[in-house]
């Protein structure tokens, strides 16, 4: 049974890193001693050490191991011999490379649908999707293909943000790119507000947090779904 | 000699369509009386006939004829043909796959190159540079490489934003996101304001409009230029 936490953002303004979801983390992770921590986003052009250190201090406190994925020579046997995965967040170009360059990308969809644990932040959850197109990262360097692991039926866009209807910005909303997206993809895309994420035991996909998510279905006005809604009804 | 108008939006705040920069516009075509435009970016989804009509309203005001690249059944000989290129704004992964999948990179770039007038805004700058790994766009479609016209020696990030102290919102900031793309590339990246554009007539490349630019060079604090300021200073 697939068991998953897929947060928009790993820190909301104003708390420290996991805390308003350490509840949930705790949950997924009861049967865990040790998790492989995914470095490869790299927020802030962190190495992967500061950033293995950054989770480490937060697990340890739940009493649960954390071990960077570049500390392991055979990185397939870095997931098999853990029981759990994070992958945080950062850039998802960078990320999405990284695993293709490193074959991983089928080992950690096989890992996680055979239910070991997964918690993913940010870019951690774009590539859950069937592609990282609605991504808001810069393009810093070129995967070979945009498409990720399509462990869920559907896009995500995290750190969703609503226009700002006071804003003089002439750059397009992220509602008007969303719906760029779909003149060249079909596929339906959540956005997921700072705050909220969601919970995945084995069919059930639900919304949790503090606000609604804006879904947006090829040809569809978008509209508004609430918390504890099940996103199972919408396929 | 290379004659380019490159401008960070098309339309600035309360204002119309390229009016803010119709002077230099006019001067850059003054020798122009049909020019190509070039649609692939297609901001919104607009159709490509929809997006030339709107750059074909504008340049009628000048007396001079628009004609899309997507009238043509050759579009190399499109672009020798005309006596300007304008590309448009709208999503830069497309426009770049789109050029890419025509072959159209090579012409365009020995056009400019040779002295004919170059009009860009938003996307249609993002491809003057090395690369598109400082687009802001979404990539809703996959081009098999970043690497752009390389017609000026540094990237640009158009609607270049600073960063809202105010702001709640846990998203990477515009600077951050250069920061990260310096750890992969080592090209001088120039944060273009909306309203200020780069005017470049043979070797000179100045900063022109109403707003200074960022300056982000490799393993260095970035910096502001002013107004007025040739880019060739940089290099």
């Amino acid at each position: 049974m697939k068991k998953m936490i897929l947060a928009s953002t790993s820190t909301i303004y104003g708390s420290t890193y996991l805390d308003y979801i350490k509840d949930e983390v705790k949950l997924l992770f009861s049967n865990s001693k040790k998790i492989i921590f995914i470095p490869y986003a790299r927020p802030n052009g962190l190495t992967y050490e500061e950033y293995t250190e950054i989770a480490s201090s937060f697990f340890i406190t739940l009493g649960i191991k954390v071990n960077g994925i570049h500390e392991y020579k055979d990185l397939k046997k870095a997931i098999t011999e853990n029981d759990g995965i994070f992958i945080g967040g950062g850039n998802s170009f960078l990320l999405l490379k990284t695993l293709i360059d490193n074959d991983l990308i089928n080992d950690l969809k096989e890992a996680i649908n055979s239910g070991k644990p997964y918690l993913g932040t940010s870019a951690g959850i774009n590539i859950c999707g069937p592609s990282i197109g609605t991504s808001n990262d810069m393009p810093i360097v070129h995967p070979t293909s945009f498409k990720a692991m399509n462990i869920i039926p559907f896009n995500i866009n995290p750190h969703f943000l609503d226009a700002n209807t006071n804003n003089k910005h002439m750059g397009e909303t992220r509602e008007t790119r969303i719906k760029e997206f779909h003149f060249f993809n079909s596929q339906i895309v959540i956005g997921l507000r700072e705050g909220s994420y969601l919970s995945i035991y084995g069919e059930r996909i639900i919304l949790k947090g503090n606000k609604s998510a804006r879904v947006f279905e090829l040809n569809k006005k978008p509209y508004e779904i609430e918390i504890n809604f099940n996103l199972k009804n919408l396929l």
